[in-house]
């Protein structure tokens, strides 16, 4: 069985953008509100941070229950990391993610600017500075014959698809312009000459994007 | 974690009949075309019986992907299993399912004409003289904390929903008329007191059907 490299339940704007400008320890997602692209996930019964028994068992679910389902290792961008730039100046703080990350595999974080690995629950980040082919290698090993997640943001998905290395995609396009920010696309059109594409409207107001190889 | 009784994948069609009149040996869906009410699924890359290594990694994968996640069991009718009535001529006979079953997991076939368990590959078959009840009681204790898969015919998803003893169900409507057989219901509104719904059209032609306690 080939081991998969997917994006899961990635959210952009309706004009394509993965985050808003002007990324902030504040704000991890610029001047776009978090809530806006990713509502439609906090609403279901499987959204990783839900501690009530409630949420809803439809459409949006099947998502939020596929994030994780056979994925051994993740690759993010450093901007999912943390909101710095340039060299680290202390490696104290352990990023967004708090205590117990919602990852519980391997994540390799892409930068040029390298640091020591460490362990949140069980979550092991690292840091390496290399090629989208190479650092997919490694997270291949480290998954263990699992499929690997793609986690963005924006440009580092972009990197991955320039070097045509994606399997599947998942992207949810909310109904809110952002304007400006780090930008995915211009149209999902874009990816059709490689890509097969599924547009599956929910309920809750966003639009599934599901792409796989042709 | 509640252990869930949830319905997957279950195909009926226009008219609300999830199987034709006359089951026989040769015909297990008696008048109707299996390929009719399930080809959406067939041709998805996570089919159970797909030998390659193709297939469609759309909306409907996700479906066909879901359809053994955390299931612990599997309850069905003696007419899924078989299309003997009355009382059991032969034990020979090991159901309609092959020396390798799709389950892999223990499954209760309710018939008033018990017989002795047997095992095939990693699914095991109990027979089961009793109400749904204490039917799923055995289920769940056999799934050993997993959910539970309400693996139809019709007639037994309507006894467990007139038990009110179902979860979640995802219904697969085809594009095709029977006239006759034997039906789910005359429409998904008759649920609709105790259930949300989610109806999803999708590119392969059936409209998935996803109900969720309210």
């Amino acid at each position: 069985m080939a081991q998969l490299l997917r994006v899961q339940n990635f959210g952009i704007s309706s004009d394509g953008f993965g985050a808003g400008a002007d990324q902030s320890m504040e704000r991890p997602f610029g001047h776009a509100d978090p809530g806006n692209l990713l509502s439609w996930a906090f609403a279901t019964a499987s959204w990783n941070y839900r501690s009530d028994a409630g949420g809803s068992r439809g459409l949006d679910d099947y998502f939020t229950r596929d994030y994780a389902r056979n994925i051994g290792a993740e690759i993010m961008g450093r901007n999912k990391f943390g909101p710095q730039r340039g060299p680290w100046q202390d490696h104290e703080w352990q990023g967004w993610w708090g205590d117990e990350p919602p990852f519980h595999t391997p994540v390799f974080v892409m930068t040029h600017h390298t640091r020591p690995s460490f362990t949140l629950s069980d979550t092991t980040f690292h840091f390496v500075d290399a090629d989208p082919a190479t650092v997919l290698e490694q997270a291949r090993d480290a998954a263990q014959g699992k499929d690997v997640r793609l986690g963005g943001g924006a440009a580092t998905i972009r990197e991955f698809l320039d070097a045509d290395l994606v399997d599947t995609l998942h992207i949810t396009v909310a109904p809110v312009k952002l304007g400006s920010g780090t930008r995915l696309w211009h149209s999902p059109d874009e990816l059709l000459d490689r890509f097969h594409l599924d547009v599956v409207p929910s309920p809750s107001g966003v639009t599934h994007h599901l792409f796989w190889r042709k």
